[in-house]
């Protein structure tokens, strides 16, 4: 029988076939991700070489004495060319009866993972991977201190049924002027929870899956990597730092490497076991320090409540009329069952 | 300059871009739903003639004397051969850690909208698309009455990309043993404008739309279609009843009538304009009665506070790792302009 499971962080239902789950092989009808396999592409804009095609570079991390927008780096973050909010302006707030409205002020970059057109996060050097992770941390620390911007997102499209249109990897983010409603629901209830009884509601669920283990998919020292409990797609995984950090900006540099080697074992198991399949991935971190009422100017809290952690969505199935509708998800696959298909993957 | 709204039904942000706005011919990409041209399909379960090939028949819209599962109907509804949730058995509440768990009873039924399989709603007699309705009311009248479901979805996936996985023209139904997340969030933001206002949060929207006009795309006696103000879509399209009537059941049968020639008229304009896309919609009413705590057998809450209407969907773009991370949706076309396109089509 189905089972219909409350995820205890964002307080969203599921519903689990818990029998005959379908099987890796059962989705070998989704469309792959056909990514190019030159290494360099003369028309690709993230190519080594093509600098002058993308916008201003806002920060890299580049061999000693090149040049910005010059050959030489080995990871580098522009704005976006077509972003869905722009940086210049004043945040303006407004409203017309029953509607409210703000300025589309934000910022949207480009994190180009590699020089090279063809490697993916799964496929390049622990080190390399290090950079793009650096990168993240760079740019969340310099958009944090904007205080127009209350949350900056950093996410991954990749493959073009993932909603990607370029195939050179790269990641983005966006900093927006309101905290988004996902991110908002999991810290409102991680508040709550830490208010009742004075834990992290993520570190609880971590114990609870290194302890039933039915879920893990990987562990190391600083990570570990499981599928929910309340997974709303087939291979759905989250990654968790152990230690409580509300913030992806406080992972020490010397536990950055093992994040990299965490992403890059579970997205190898992924391609591997679904034929590279496409996927999304965001970055939850806790919310940019917010405004006080009534004392202009001063930016008081900080939202030690919240625990940053990854989410990797494989995109296997479609969403139908009854998702949109209802906010309920089916999910065909146990995630015991696709835990232990990852676990069995040999990397 | 783009501007963030937010829907006050929902209290759902949306991006939305309020210059340069894609235009209709702009989503010619979108993959078409080319559904099969054949009015009979030998071996299409839903067809005439093959009602043997269904689950047994629920209730049908026949003609005289004609005896369930042969033909002779002019709608017809059966169980989902591969159900989502089971009809059998008790409602069990469980919970380990963290976690809760509800076993997965409900029902998933088909509404089969017609004998013939090319027939589209947009283009079919609007005495056969009143029949259609007149089949979810049955249904909804009929499942509410089982005290195990909380909530009665009814929902449509038109093409292949919509998540359909069979031409021939037909609407689902879920009946859950849970209030589904969205329709709960509508509800509870209603109640609450309710309890400040004593006024119906979804007839100052429809009020507030009638004045601005803008965003209008058909009206008749009783029914009002509009592009929302905070669109998560291009040609995103809701339906609402002009009178305050909480679920779908209470429209009176001679304005059935007119809701079918709403629902069809908008369905003709967005086919028209946008080469037949692939959609989906839901029908959002109230949730069934709800039992009282301590009051077992007694079921009394009705909630008057909602407000039924019906969401249309267009799938004109893809879902990316920004909106899956956030659940804020970035619109590339403003109802504005959408819902003046609309309102230009020659039905």
């Amino acid at each position: 029988m189905p089972e219909l499971r409350k995820d205890p962080i964002s307080d969203r239902w599921v519903v689990v076939a818990t029998e005959r789950g379908r099987r890796p092989s059962d989705f070998g009808g989704v469309e792959g991700t056909k990514m190019c396999a030159e290494a360099h592409v003369p028309t690709c804009p993230f190519c080594e070489g093509n600098e002058k095609k993308t916008p201003p570079e806002i920060v890299a991390y580049r061999q000693f004495g090149t040049a910005p927008d010059s050959p030489g780096w080995d990871v580098r973050v522009t704005a976006n060319k077509f972003p869905a909010l722009i940086a210049e302006g004043e945040i303006k707030r407004s409203g017309t009866g029953l509607f409210d409205m703000i300025s589309g002020i934000g910022a949207h970059e480009v994190i180009i993972e590699t020089p090279k057109h063809n490697l993916t996060l799964a496929e390049m050097e622990l080190s390399q991977l290090d950079k793009v992770l650096w990168a993240y941390k760079q740019r969340i620390i310099d958009l944090e201190k904007d205080r127009r911007f209350r949350y900056i997102l950093v996410f991954k499209n990749y493959g073009a049924a993932a909603g990607t249109s370029l195939d050179h990897p790269h990641s983005q983010l966006i900093a927006t002027p309101i905290t988004p409603r996902y991110v908002k629901l999991e810290l409102t209830n991680a508040r709550q929870y830490f208010q009742d009884k004075e834990r992290c509601i993520f570190c609880d669920l971590m114990r609870q899956e290194l302890d039933a283990r039915a879920r893990l998919v990987y562990e190391n020292e600083y990570f570990v990597a499981f599928c929910p409990f309340a997974s709303r797609f087939p291979f759905e995984i989250w990654i968790f730092p152990r230690s409580h950090q509300f913030s992806f900006q406080e992972i020490p540099d010397d536990q950055r490497m093992q994040l990299a080697g965490c992403l890059k074992d579970v997205l190898k198991r992924l391609k591997m076991l679904l034929n590279d399949p496409p996927f999304n991935y965001v970055l939850h971190t806790a919310p940019n320090p917010a405004p006080r009422p009534g004392r202009p100017g001063y930016w008081g809290t900080i939202e030690y409540d919240f625990h940053w952690h990854i989410e990797i969505i494989p995109r296997l199935t479609k969403m139908a009329g009854f998702e949109w509708g209802s906010g309920l998800y089916i999910n065909p696959s146990p995630p015991e069952e696709a835990a232990k298909y990852l676990r069995e993957v040999k990397v």
